[in-house]
């Protein structure tokens, strides 16, 4: 149970997510700056507190007031947050956590927690602990019944999503895609091949010098017809979004002499038909040698021969493609 | 490209999700008020404007200076954004749009764009097009040529994840859970048998009065220890994390008397093994029928048959599996 009184009182409010609900009376509406009180204090417990991804207007006003109330503010680069905390006019205290000093940091901050402390955790750009080291110190607050509080703000594929146009009800977030041909190549297969029975999108992040070879590695699995979607420099001066076919974004990208900005990749993930373009089977070789080995009790090597005659291609080739599998793992 | 001379200068910028940077001193750091000057114009476009989802300071600096510059501000529900507007003293124009006039506003709202008006959507909460109807005018404005801007913002999916303690590098949000038993045992039969090679975590909403029914059902399907985290009131006076395993927090939701608010249901979905704790096999039984069929000519009675024996259930069980599984539709 949180007792943070600067909270709107529950009492005022419906469902969960419906809007905010306050009893001010129009003509006595508030200034942003009224909600900046100083004088009431911030619930003891961690802040897992969003920032800016470019553009430094991109900060709530709570973001603000925590980072301003909290008796420190752990950093996954002290020196980028002291941009912003300078920006704003923020002085709290910062310390410095990362993939090398996580651990010991957080046993640190977890024992002024639980004396009643009140921290802010902060990335170096969006929400703490997606895709970045902030979640260790999340679970371990947890495990410590610290009460921790999330304090939503900008995420940079939430954004790139929204004004995509690919569709948002259901979608997929898988962090940066592997960086080597053969693994990127087995993740976008196996997302492909994926049973859904509705439209989704998938989410991934990539650098400006891998996206070229991405794009080419979609073509030869999802098709060059392929609907994508690439956000690059989001929310900052040059914000561009770059929609069409994995063929037609590639060939555009390659004509550029450079590409700067990490980006935002997404893929429309349609239910899949029967077959794809090309009348290559969707499940995937590794689930058909896995499913007659169990069903019909035949070896590896007999279900390979059999699965790599029903396909119409070679026992060497389904043998890599077998190798390379994730489920193969299962 | 993008003409918005508020954003800060991208000659200033490194990498897309680098920290904010700024070359301000320190010492002259800016009040928050000063970002929010009004003597300069906003660039022409949509503007996809996040707003809170339960705590009326979860709101970007952005975002309120977006809502006070725009010509019209369209509404999932005019009334709703009303108190969010006459909270931050906000006198723009607004306009609704839902689920029944959508396409007709859209085409309106898309004539007053391409004549290089400036029109923010919101939806009653969050981010909008995520799980409501504002998808359809975003994806009309790129249709037409307009420029879609997200200006981010909290969300609920985003804010429970990451103070969930669960796997936060990647993620799928999927929405409301079906309402009917069949079609919620379906879904999450479908997401415990997903090949995975990381961990990850499944979101959903669920309302107040069906989440018992939605805990029974993960216990049927994933198992009474499967670990789940619910978290209800977000960003609220009374947001409360639950976290536990299937069988714990429907011990813990069946005793309350009441249940409020709408709850964001979070599913730990980890690396699948070879097969469940019950022994059941992970690929769908769908699957295996499919492969039967194609790999060995089998027809589909046949191929049941044979899956329904490898599986020791009865031919009829293994029909109604198979008659309701989604991936039968392929």
């Amino acid at each position: 149970m949180i007792d943070d009184p600067t909270n709107t009182p529950a009492a005022l409010k419906g469902t969960g997510f419906s809007p905010p609900v306050d009893d001010q009376p129009e003509g006595e509406a508030l200034a942003p700056e009224a909600l900046q009180s100083h004088d009431r204090p911030l619930a003891p417990g961690l802040y897992l507190v969003a920032t800016p991804i470019g553009n430094l207007e991109d900060i709530t006003l709570r973001a603000l007031r925590v980072l301003r109330s909290v008796d420190r503010i752990a950093c996954e680069d002290t020196r980028q947050t002291a941009k912003l905390l300078g920006h704003f006019g923020i002085r709290t205290p910062t310390v410095s956590y990362h993939a090398h000093n996580e651990n010991s940091r957080a046993s640190e901050l977890i024992e002024a927690l639980k004396a009643g402390g009140r921290i802010a955790v902060v990335s170096d750009a969006g929400m703490p602990g997606i895709a970045d080291p902030g979640a260790t110190i999340a679970a371990e607050a947890i495990a410590a019944g610290v009460t921790v509080f999330p304090i939503p703000g900008a995420n940079a594929a939430l954004s790139a999503l929204i004004a995509s146009g690919l569709p948002a009800e259901r979608f997929s977030f898988h962090g940066f895609l592997p960086s080597r041909e053969g693994q990127r190549r087995t993740t976008l297969e196996s997302l492909r091949t994926e049973t859904r029975d509705v439209p989704t999108t998938d989410i991934f992040y990539e650098t400006p010098h891998r996206i070229a070879d991405a794009l080419a590695d979609i073509v030869a699995t999802f098709g060059p017809q392929q609907r994508i979607v690439l956000a690059r420099e989001l929310t900052k001066l040059h914000e561009e979004f770059l929609r069409g076919t994995a063929a037609e974004l590639l060939a555009t990208l390659t004509a550029r002499p450079s590409i700067r900005g990490e980006i935002v990749l997404l893929i429309e993930n349609s239910p899949t038909p029967a077959t794809s373009s090309e009348g290559v089977p969707t499940s995937t070789l590794a689930d058909e040698v896995t499913t007659l080995m169990r069903v019909e009790s035949l070896s590896e090597k007999d279900a390979l021969k059999r699965v790599a005659k029903a396909r119409g291609i070679g026992k060497s080739e389904a043998y890599r493609e077998f190798q390379r599998s994730p489920s193969r793992r299962r």
